[in-house]
């Protein structure tokens, strides 16, 4: 297996800092062997990159979609850090991913893809998920992903 | 305790075909004794069964209580199929169903009780389980079943 | 490490009788180390205590992060009696929050806050989190809070 590591290198990402702990949560803990990441929003150097309701008289899916893979990045930065390192990321085993959505909007999946197709680029291999379609998101952004990853155990 | 594909038997159910893999994801995912599936629809032979909104001037909250149960089968296929076969499954830890759901209505619990009776009857345990009303879901289906379910661990 | 009773003692605090097991799911379950609760409502002697919308034109944001503080409590109780007392619990490993929200309300982390700082409180540690904007919840309360407890390994 191509370790995580050359495979962000392969594809020149680089992992974002992991956004300082805020109150009462921290963005991702390691127990038994999973790491739960807090819901990661598309913010890039402090700042949203994609914001409002998906959709026809909205945001534009394409945009949300690559804000789902920004999400994705921060995620993987925030397991990376609590694992010791990418590399002892052993996969995904699951991803829920809320899009914000009006009613009559029905393409979450194809948003959501953005952070399956990262995770599956990285890792090589598949992930559970859920796609939905929600109300309203923190600082109105378009896309919130979470994530359970697995650690290596080696 | 009887086992699940007895109970299967009895109440005359056949799990369906799973769904083949969709591009990055699977429809479940086995890591440490415990499977977690994607987020069911109500699919019936590739078709959605149940679509629009639940509530007084939409979908009946009864066909979407039918509808949560093709979820929770659909749910209970993909996780034999990790799994090694249903028999392998020790019952259901953790259900989230989420309902296509307008401002004002409320009875996402009795939707989603479509999918833990089915557990109940085939597992005869209880697990822990949140209820939840979403602006959309894909495809426009009114009712999405996310399980976590546990392996025997004999 | 004080115990998590001492902190409850000292917060003044008294966990909550547990609800009754409702049909065919229960208030948490205990597997492999990580018990899962169902997804709690703020509910005080049986009673919702906070409904409705939160944001301008509805329910109050601090009514709300008051009352997610009452989910919160809820799911420690329910926790600690499928752990055998709250003092076998190490602590919270994630919490999602889930807000009742029209479009344009994006003040979810602050409502989830209430939930979020009372584990804090009581076991020192901090958690992954998610908070989430959706449509309806059961019987219109205007927060759903569910939790994932890590058991002592002692």
């Amino acid at each position: 297996m191509t370790l995580p590591s050359a495979k962000l290198a392969e594809l020149g990402l680089d992992l974002p800092p992991v956004a300082a702990p805020v109150a009462a949560y921290v963005p991702a803990v390691l127990d038994r062997g999973v790491i739960r990441t807090s819901g990661q929003i598309p913010v890039v150097n402090g700042e949203p990159v994609c914001v409002g309701a998906v959709g026809a008289d909205g945001t534009d899916p394409g945009a949300a979609n690559e804000a789902a893979r920004v999400c994705a990045l921060n995620a993987l930065a925030a397991a990376a850090e609590v694992a010791g390192g990418v590399d002892r990321l052993a996969g995904v085993v699951k991803v829920v991913g809320f899009v914000s959505s009006r009613p009559g909007f029905s393409g979450q999946a194809a948003v959501i893809n953005g952070a399956s197709e990262l995770f599956g680029e990285i890792f090589g291999s598949a992930h559970a998920r859920s796609a939905i379609g929600v109300a309203a998101l923190p600082l109105d952004v378009s896309v919130e992903v979470e994530v359970e990853f697995s650690l290596r155990e080696d």
